[in-house]
């Protein structure tokens, strides 16, 4: 029995990466790991649980509010403003949450250990490299070099679309027949998407990019 | 300003660590940093949070027990039974908590990112190697290129005792002139220590192996 845990947050990246490695004749069964961080964007985690429902795989979301106290500083977790605009501008960086993907990666691990899981799947990729430090390559083979000794049990993680961009995996979500319908990427979590965060505006140009109608209903 | 955290959980290892560390020079702060994972040993987080008042330094204590749901199988977290014997045997596995070290050092390094602290202290030791694979030299080196890469600022984990055993650690408290009675051991978080599971067994020897008399009252 072959089982991969896939790091599921209920965006774009994550939604197209759990249905890819679904599609993925290697694996007997496929479990989406999701974190409530107190993100404000918890409507991403509505998303996914129902995406898994109707995919009919187990969902596991773990609740990991309590270390926010420890990780202060970042504005997808606290009172701050969300800043508009490009991630590769300097306000982006206030949307880094320290050592985010060191901590969900080792918990991640931690999980398919106890399941007897091989693998981890994580959705980094190379629009992320320049703000996020832990999406690059040299991060994800630091990683394995770790998993690999940690436990009795190695895991493997993997980062499928670590070379590819945003509108590439949308455009690899279009070969797959995915609805986007179904992704929530907004930070911040009201009724329609805003369509001005950073977030929205990678969501935005990335269907663009893979010629793609983006279904989400945007604020304007 | 430069500052260390140190991992604490309140017993004898990392509380002659803790104590090393305020000695080095080269720290002007020296900050605790302790974990609630749910252990039933929760009377060290006692011992570490009445140690920190008194040598008046920053404790946090950060609660992390959401995740056992995600971490099952250890006794340490879960109602089986604390196994009674040597870490050893094949019966002391079951205290492994599945990454543990892998998620305490992630949660640690993301705390010193948001406090601008370069150095992460552990107390991993060579007693441990045997039976716990995120206590050897080659894990220490591994997560060391992790935190180099994973954050815009670079943190450094250190494990000073890596090759010494728990007799070493205790002398070397005898060397600082710690009070022992000061750190809380056993697994079994009743008012005296059983004597009897592994976490007491190791800490009377070390003692005797040190020459100390354990100021720590048995159960027998």
């Amino acid at each position: 029995m072959k089982t991969a845990v896939v790091i599921y947050s209920g965006g774009m990246d994550s939604f197209t990466l759990l249905n890819d490695v679904l599609y993925d004749e290697n694996y007997d069964e496929v479990v989406a790991l999701s974190f409530n961080y107190g993100q404000r964007h918890s409507k991403e985690l509505e998303y996914a649980a129902r995406v898994c429902a109707e995919l009919k795989i187990t969902h596991k979301i773990v609740d990991i509010t309590a270390i926010n106290g420890l990780l202060q500083g970042s504005s997808l977790t606290s009172d701050v403003d969300v800043p508009e605009g490009h991630y590769e501008e300097e306000s982006m960086k206030d949307t880094v949450v320290p050592n985010r993907n060191m901590i969900l990666l080792s918990l991640a691990v931690g999980y398919a250990v106890s399941i007897e899981a091989d693998v981890v799947y994580y959705g980094a990729h190379g629009g992320d490299h320049a703000i996020y430090p832990d999406c690059r390559p040299e991060f994800v083979d630091a990683m394995n070099r770790v998993t690999q000794t940690a436990n009795w049990y190695p895991v493997t993680i993997l980062a499928p679309y670590l070379h590819l961009d945003k509108g590439d995996i949308a455009f690899r979500g279009y070969e797959l027949g995915l609805d986007y319908g179904k992704a929530w990427t907004c930070y911040n979590g009201r009724e329609k998407a805003c369509g001005k965060c950073g977030a929205c505006q990678e969501r935005i140009e990335a269907m663009a990019s893979a010629g793609i109608d983006d279904p989400m209903e945007y604020e304007q």
